[in-house]
């Protein structure tokens, strides 16, 4: 009988549950479950930036998807399910109590923001990132951004706890430590949420958390306090060890055990990033960029440690030791807006349509649904279409990618976007290709960091929405890299990648890459440079290089 | 009994009779009629901007509205009219024969667009004006375009008539002559259209035709057969005198006093371009910048000739003496580009409408165009009065208003416009905002301007449709240049300057601007700028030109 790997990809929005045929990687049954208080919009306040979810709608997320897919497959499947992997969206921690309870499942912290999840995304924290950023560089000790790229982010561990507990005092006297979400689900499932020690993520640690073997793990006592005496003795109560994904955290505990419909003696993996394993799911291999393209990318790229050794990458968002594939150096890089920049453009030219269309009384309500709902949908593919028939350079528009400021190479969330060249003749199908090849130009931009920096690409494999859905946007981008581009076929890599890694965990593989080379579903696609586009890009390459050098000057004018 | 004058207004779509009384500028009655063979769309060709005009819409019109303008007069006006003035669009040329009859009035040329007068806005005669501006540069002798700032466009006189001769050899072969559209209507009602005799504009002449007293009149027969031998002889057959508005060039003939029901003793006037006659209707007076504000703008200004005497006023589009009011010099300046660019960005965000909604089944055609309507109505107004609720520097947007060029300061037809400081939050408000704060700033550098060469500005006069009619923008221009903006009465200063010019022409003045001073209407508002907001755009007004030194570099790139 086959023997069964789950992985549970918990995103933004939803979490999916995947159950894989660990011989082959073949997907048997899936099941996705949407936060119902996240999809009602609680706990967040979209102007302040603040994002933050309940661990309820993880939890019951967990049971409803595992069962739901389980219910089905045919018989024999459920008892020959040997791993469960879990990967999230990070930085996302939580503050729990001295038994890893998140605050937020005691009765008196259940409707408190503060208590719960921090999701990736919240930007609360930006005065304490700035803070610490100052106070890596000038301390007169370590730098501990350094193997973040140099520049800590208010999207990351630190700067959040800092926020928190500033903010709220009675969160602060009540959390004993703090977790991350990627950590906290596979603890759960073992039944051992003690934070002191429970198993610690290596890619969220090393990625988001300063943790580092040079450091003796996260930065010292003294660095902390200096930021903030409220810090005074967490580090005690985090972590020193990390693990990557191939460790083994337990086994399903048998309470979940029996709530799941499954053997006490299912492995339970180390937790790790949604684009990370996604990257596994894609089939990473070393000096191969596995970029995610979505409404922002995460690029990611392993080599072998003896190859990069301790060079520092300059400007990309992190190189940690195991964080993608264990033995191999994780890099990650990424562009804070991609498939986000046409969503805005769509957004903008719908605004006579919210604005006027919406509040015209000569079409009844529902007529005005059905068409801004055939607007808001025809407006991106039929961008796309009208687009594809302009020239490279022949509307001599030229645009910057900033619009949610510049993740890499050399993150800058300040910085904005830009648009040159209009004419009165400039219109939307002109501005939109613009965008497309500003996005691209700026993936370009990490490609040509790495390579710089003396890291070679020797391919490019791309997965996500846009990688599987905007075959414009994907030409646009192998003419400007000037690369072929592979688009993975598992149409759920972050799930696929996270069964890679449950089946190293669960022993049927000696490690993450065998079980990537068997379970591995393979390329649907591949994106060839058309070589007289490819041609004009190298020219109008150096015309956004000259611009966005000049936006950058710009963005620093007080 | 009073005595009356008639302004006639041709612009672009319509021509516009207007009578008034000579004592005291009181409108009396006036009448539209627009061309019906332009209208029709006919001899032209937008997508090659080719314009071209029918002698016939011109004559009609000229009968049909000075008729029905008189017809709606009491009793005893028409027998009181002594004067007649005519304003047009320039450089507007047509070929001619040797009676001065434009050769699409004569039976083979009636249908043939190079033997009509040809349009302001036609752009068919780029290459020619190319070949002037290297020629007047290189051939060794005087630049004849150093009164025209420098720069000869493919809208002039040359360029044109050049173009027609070189692509229509049967025009060439019939074309005696080639006179202006102002300087022909005038010879018209005299009845005497000989080329070589009728009298010219000063203000077509200098401004358009490279013609200056320094050069003994129009360039030299040399440096036209260098630049192309098929002009040979046509200087001989053009002329070297030229005269301002306040001159006489003839009684109104027999035959046009009894087509039009007037006086044989009527008196018309020396034509000249409707935007320098606008000055002279919005009461223009020596140092005040006298703005027609439309989908571009002409700026102007006058100053005694001894007062500016010999100096070249470097970067604008021309120093005439007499241009505007006789004695004065004449200086114009303008950007290409005003209403214009609220029009692209209106016609932008339209996109969805016209290749969305105008496809969609869920509605009949009558509906869409209701809808169409309603939201072109709307937009502009509505964007204004969103964009007048963020407050100056608060969208950190900047935009560059080049979408058409930049006419001045330094004319570069080449330069493209820009827009930085976008962020995903960036919204079309924001931008509209950003928009009108680009073209204010464009109109603060022709102020600068001159005052950098030494010719101060005490006052700006406003006209013009955006002057009437858009207080949002017209704040936002007072508090970018930080100095008061008078807006003219007359809703149509353009005839009304030209009926002043015909009650100076009668002999009713001694001067045109005795007669401004008498029938001026007066200013109906005064936008005074607001010292917070001028002080936010001073600081604005640095990036404006920090970014548009960049774009001017960026656009020189190959």
């Amino acid at each position: 009988m086959s023997k069964y790997v789950i992985g549970i990809d918990y995103g933004t929005d939803s979490v999916r549950a995947l159950i894989v045929d660990a011989a082959n990687g073949k997907e048997i049954a899936s099941n996705v479950f949407y936060y119902p208080r996240w999809k009602a919009g609680k706990y967040c306040n979209p102007a302040l930036n603040q994002f933050r979810q309940h661990p309820l709608d993880y939890t019951e997320g967990l049971e409803i998807t595992i069962k739901n897919a389980l219910a089905k497959c045919s018989a024999g499947v459920a008892e020959n399910v040997v791993g469960i992997s879990v990967d999230t969206t990070g930085s996302t921690p939580v503050a729990v109590d001295k038994h890893g309870v998140p605050l937020s499942l005691k009765a008196e912290f259940e409707e408190n923001p503060n208590a719960m999840f921090v999701l990736w995304k919240d930007h609360t924290a930006t005065g304490e990132a700035d803070e610490i950023n100052v106070l890596a560089k000038s301390w007169g000790g370590v730098d501990y951004t350094k193997y973040e790229g140099g520049v800590y982010s208010s999207e990351w561990f630190w700067a959040k706890v800092l926020h928190i507990i500033r903010t709220d005092e009675k969160v602060r006297n009540e959390a004993f430590s703090w977790v991350e979400h990627c950590d906290w689900i596979p603890a759960l499932l073992t039944g051992n949420t003690d934070p002191v020690i429970l198993k610690r993520s290596r890619c969220a640690a090393g990625h988001k958390a300063m943790w580092h073997p040079d450091f003796n793990g996260l930065p010292s006592e003294d660095f902390l306090v200096k930021l903030d005496p409220l810090l005074e003795g967490l580090r005690s109560r985090l972590y020193s060890d990390t693990f990557t994904c191939d460790i083994k955290v337990g086994n399903l505990s048998a309470e979940w055990a029996k709530r799941l419909g499954l053997k006490e003696t299912v492995a339970i993996g180390a937790g790790a990033f949604d684009a990370h394993l996604g990257a596994v799911g894609g089939e990473i291999k070393p000096y191969y960029l596995s970029k995610v393209m979505g409404t922002s990318t995460c690029d990611m790229l392993i080599a072998p440690m003896k190859e990069i050794g301790d060079k520092l990458i300059s400007g990309i968002c992190g190189q940690v030791d195991g964080s993608i594939i264990p033995g191999m150096l994780g890099m990650e890089a990424g562009q804070s807006a991609f498939g986000d920049i046409y969503a805005w453009f769509r957004d903008l030219l719908l605004w006579p349509v919210t604005e006027i269309l919406r509040n015209s009384t000569l079409l009844d309500e529902s007529m005005k649904n059905r068409l801004v709902n055939e607007m808001v949908e025809r407006m991106i593919p039929l961008l796309s279409e009208k687009a594809s028939h302009i020239a490279p350079g022949e509307s001599g528009i030229v645009a910057i990618d900033w619009m949610n400021g510049r993740r890499t190479p050399d993150a800058d969330q300040t910085l904005k976007g830009a648009i040159l060249g209009l004419s009165l003749g400039s219109d939307a199908p002109g501005i939109f290709r613009a965008l497309v090849e500003a996005t691209a130009f700026g993936a370009k931009k990490i490609v040509d960091r790495f390579v710089s920096e003396g890291v070679r690409i020797d391919g490019i494999v791309a997965l996500g929405g846009v990688a599987k859905k905007s075959p414009f946007v994907m030409q646009v981008v192998a003419d400007v890299i000037n690369m072929p581009i592979l688009v993975a076929r598992s149409e759920q890599a972050c799930a696929l990648g996270t069964a890679m890694a449950a089946a190293a965990v669960a022993g049927l593989y000696p490690t993450v890459l065998e079980a990537q080379k068997a379970m591995g579903n393979g390329y649907e696609m591949e994106y060839k440079p058309i070589k007289a586009n490819a041609d004009i890009y190298a020219e109008l390459y150096k015309k956004y290089s000259m611009a966005g050098d000049f936006a950058e000057k710009y963005s620093k004018q007080p």
